[in-house]
């Protein structure tokens, strides 16, 4: 189906935008993927429309809405409690597992898998009220910066997704962020940076409790995993939360896969979009990080049709930060 | 604070309602304080004016949205189900549990507690795709008759809930179920008599896993609980699912005790309401059910002036499909 580039965007400003759509998204076949598809599903009539309930659209987070490099916003507020927390804890000295990240070794925390990653979520987020938490994670994110940029991390932001998240909902779209990052570090800056309010973040969890304390309800967080929203557990997060099946999603890596998969198998206009990092430059250039690869997702996006932003060709535009 | 009715469904008319406000609802404590409630936090200037995204509203769904006697609905699902799958299971003839429950007798299937339960749900809820599972619920619930009314379950909501949940979201509130009862099995209907979309659905849960069945991505259900959504659980999945501390909070027994408290402690306007059934003539009268009972809720919300309905005297009506 052929679209005119120049009338998708007409057709957005006779909706009542005044700025160019998507601005910092060179014009080329990623951007013209974007426009058509949503063209499509919001046309009145067309035999592809979908009803403005339905248009739900999932976005991981880390490496597609904002920078993961050169460590995850998450590992890198873990290494930063862990220095906190160590002197009150001498025998942390004997953990190897600790003690590679305070060294700011993540390829040997990395290599000790899973467990050894549960071990430091567990010690820096677990043993406190959910508002306790929160009140921690408001705390390091007012004051801690990006190694290489020297900036807060929530300036890491990418300028073209912020548009995309704006543009699908002035078109009736509900946006969603499912990420592998934990669920309630998220919600406490998702919604000022992306406009995404709590109840529509997806993440890993630890358990929680509901107790009295002294006669309050609190929610006690506890150290036990919960649910790990990554891989084959995105689609498992997207159905509990959401309770039905996306049109749209964004993600970056092989950890977004089955997430892309789950959106795209079904009648009706889908669409999946991978980030491709390959702008050492302006960004980072990479396929392959300590999370994962993206390998297996690249192989299936070729193959599927599915479209693939080469940041360095597709936007023109990094950071909200950077002079237009 | 004194608040004229008149005056608060004057301003109510001027948003734009012209029929009268909650009008099922008697004049009396219960409605005056609904409306008290949202006029505070719904004026701009107010000290307890509420941002419209902060406005979160949970209801309990049986016996709070709806009727739950004699039998709980999805407890009507779980034995019509089993009288379906009987005849390809022979082996069930030697399981007590399925064979009371066959038989109609509810006590008995209760006395064996959350075990017993369990099994009829894993043999009732579990083995399918999620598709397949939501297609099963939608044949049963076209068909399926109340016993006492000769009508389907899905006339047998309360109107003047109706009334409250359109009240409350034409004044901003986003409006959430969160019920003791199977999340996936409130999904299919939720929707179409409430008007809450499947995102804000919270409930009771079983594991589902991804995988690939010739080449078609499906989330299968197990026989595995996930998580129980009553009681303690309740604040747990709100918290989950929402992310924020609801405002207000309806429920109608013991098992939403947490949730109401969980709701009313902290800062600003609060609100919390009890359904008390007291209506055996038009609905059901009573304090005690096989699902739990009433009277630390009911004590709680006496010592903390919560609102208590009492269906007789509050109500002027019970089901839509009685005549004005």
């Amino acid at each position: 189906m052929a679209t005119s580039l120049t009338q998708t965007i007409a057709g957005s400003a006779a909706r009542g935008q005044t700025e160019a759509v998507l601005a910092s998204w060179n014009d080329g076949p990623a951007k013209r993927s974007v426009l058509d598809f949503v063209r499509r599903v919001t046309t009145t009539g067309s035999p592809e429309f979908v009803k403005p309930e339905e248009r739900i659209a999932v976005f991981d987070n880390d490496g597609t809405l904002w920078s993961e490099q050169p460590v995850v916003f998450q590992a890198a507020f873990v290494i930063d409690r862990l220095k906190a927390l160590a002197p009150q804890h001498p025998e942390w000295k004997k953990n190897p597992v600790i003690q590679a990240a305070l060294a700011g070794d993540i390829g040997a925390v990395a290599a000790g898998g899973q467990r050894a990653l549960g071990e430091l979520v567990m010690v820096t987020h677990a043993g406190m009220t959910t508002e306790e938490f929160t009140k921690i994670v408001e705390d390091w994110i007012a004051s801690a910066r990006h190694p290489r940029f020297n900036r807060l991390y929530t300036d890491l932001v990418f300028q073209p997704m912020l548009e995309l998240l704006g543009y699908l909902r002035a078109n009736g779209f509900k946006t969603f962020v499912v990420s592998g990052g934990g669920i309630e570090f998220m919600r406490v800056w998702v919604e000022k940076i992306y406009g995404i309010p709590p109840e529509q973040v997806i993440g890993s969890s630890i358990v929680t409790k509901f107790e009295m304390l002294a006669g309050v309800p609190v929610l006690t967080r506890l150290a036990q995993m919960n649910f790990v929203d990554d891989h084959a557990g995105k689609p498992v997060g997207i159905h509990s939360h959401i309770g039905r099946r996306p049109i749209a999603a964004f993600g970056n890596s092989d950890g977004d896969l089955q997430m892309l998969q789950w959106t795209t198998e079904n009648s009706g206009a889908r669409f999946a979009l991978l980030v491709h990092h390959t702008d050492g430059d302006r960004e980072y250039a990479y396929e392959v990080s300590a999370l994962g690869k993206l390998d297996a997702a690249l192989t299936e996006a070729k193959a599927k049709g599915w479209t693939v932003v080469d940041m360095k060709r597709d936007w023109n535009r990094i950071y909200p930060f950077e002079a237009k």
